[in-house]
């Protein structure tokens, strides 16, 4: 009688870029456990499925706890065959899906763990700036601000602010200069390019440059959640900035699509 | 008469991880360029598209550089609407597709960036080893195998080491020693656990587990790309492995949905 649990990574909010994984298994889903920042247009895909928000009860001001929505999920995978955790991101990335996913295996459940496009990915393809580029950054780290003030912690900031490749800081809105101010004394340099990108579906998104010195300045009041950048692949941002660009995409674009540009293909791949 | 190029990346290999906007747009591709590791079956998506495999000449053994794909990429964006580069993994993760964007944008060219589940994200969801869990690891960074042996990145290399959080090595599978190695000279506990995940399609995919000392050793030769996953996080393998777990999944379940399971769960949600 027992079913089968599924951590969903959603992704990074526009719905669009969920995986076809997981957009077959909310079709099929009995229930749906989301967190608070998983947009809506995905529930919809979920018709046969008893939804359950539990990023925050419905009508309350409290959250569930971890230990309470562990508890959740295992009931609720003992009684329904398809039960869909769906979570921002990627379920393991920042999202405490590994201590969901412990809860389910202690408690001898099936579950499947379908990945997703973490923020720090799809905030910076949205963005236009590379996690890494050849002669800019071989390396990237991820890391959350919650702890940019934590001194037991010290050790760790430092080598992450001296590494020199990419530093991709997660939920950094209300914690930006510390992040800033902690880096910068801990050895990165202060004119390091830096970006802010405030995350959210496609039309709310912006994207702040600045340096890691001026950024905190520059990106003032962040509504929601957002992610910070450091490295010099920040400063691509002005040239790969296709959203922007994309503006110009209203225009009507015509291609006859004849047997001539077959050859032309062809023609080409010889002459490369 | 331009159209735009769409830089999409394919995910992790399994051909259900691609996002949903990927497939939308491989359905309405003109030209698809694609690496040599992209899932076959994603091509076939693409049934208006002219596919060119710009992994490798078709039945030649050398392989086009990267400036002339970027060559290739600009002349056929410039005379077809919908132009997919598919990528591996996501575009802007040690894919080059920085370099392909700038490309574009040099040229005066539309293109939009469609992220995808790098492997870093989603060979560790197959193995079940978070890439980040309380208490083991809130930091995660991401280099390739490439430069295992660089001198010029010994500084770096040393930071790597010495953070404490995950440490993911990509296309770590022919220099593995020199990057287990190098983590321990440069100060990481041989002791620390390890695991080597090939990647490839799901029935293919092996997942090693290990210490630092002895992954090397009992990975063995690797067929094709792995990642190298360190850190305490891997040690969670053992519990995690859903795949495997996975065994039992054959069984027939049959699960009623009657009104009665759902008072039930309005009932637990009062008394969690």
């Amino acid at each position: 009688m027992m079913g089968r649990a599924y951590l969903v990574g959603a992704g990074p909010g526009d719905p669009k870029l969920l995986t076809r994984r997981g957009a077959q298994l909310l079709r099929r889903a009995d229930v749906v456990l989301h967190d608070a920042l998983v947009d809506p247009s995905l529930l919809s895909l979920a018709r046969r499925a008893e939804i359950i928000d539990v990023g925050r009860r419905a009508g309350e001001a409290r959250w569930l706890t971890q230990e309470r929505i562990n508890r959740l999920l295992i009931e609720l995978t003992r009684r329904h065959a398809v039960v869909v955790r769906l979570k921002g991101g990627d379920p393991l990335v920042f999202g405490r899906g590994g201590e969901e996913a412990l809860a389910l295996a202690r408690a001898g459940l099936e579950f499947e763990i379908v990945p997703g496009v973490t923020a720090g990915v799809g905030a910076l393809a949205r963005a236009g700036i590379p996690l890494t580029h050849r002669g800019l950054s071989t390396s990237a780290v991820f890391v959350t601000a919650h702890d940019a003030d934590d001194p037991t912690r010290e050790e760790e900031w430092g080598h992450i602010a001296r590494m020199g490749g990419t530093v991709v800081v997660y939920m950094g809105g209300g914690r930006l200069r510390a992040v800033t101010d902690r880096l910068i004394r801990l050895g990165r340099a202060a004119e390091t390019p830096a970006g802010v990108i405030e995350s959210g579906t496609p039309p709310t998104q912006r994207v702040v440059q600045g340096t890691l010195a001026d950024i905190a300045e520059r990106a003032g009041d962040l509504n929601g959640p957002a992610l910070i950048v450091v490295g010099e692949v920040a400063s691509l941002h002005a040239q790969l900035d296709w959203v922007r660009g994309g503006s110009l995409a209203g225009r009507t674009v015509v291609v006859a699509r004849a047997r001539a540009q077959r050859s032309w293909i062809a023609r080409a791949l010889r002459q490369l």
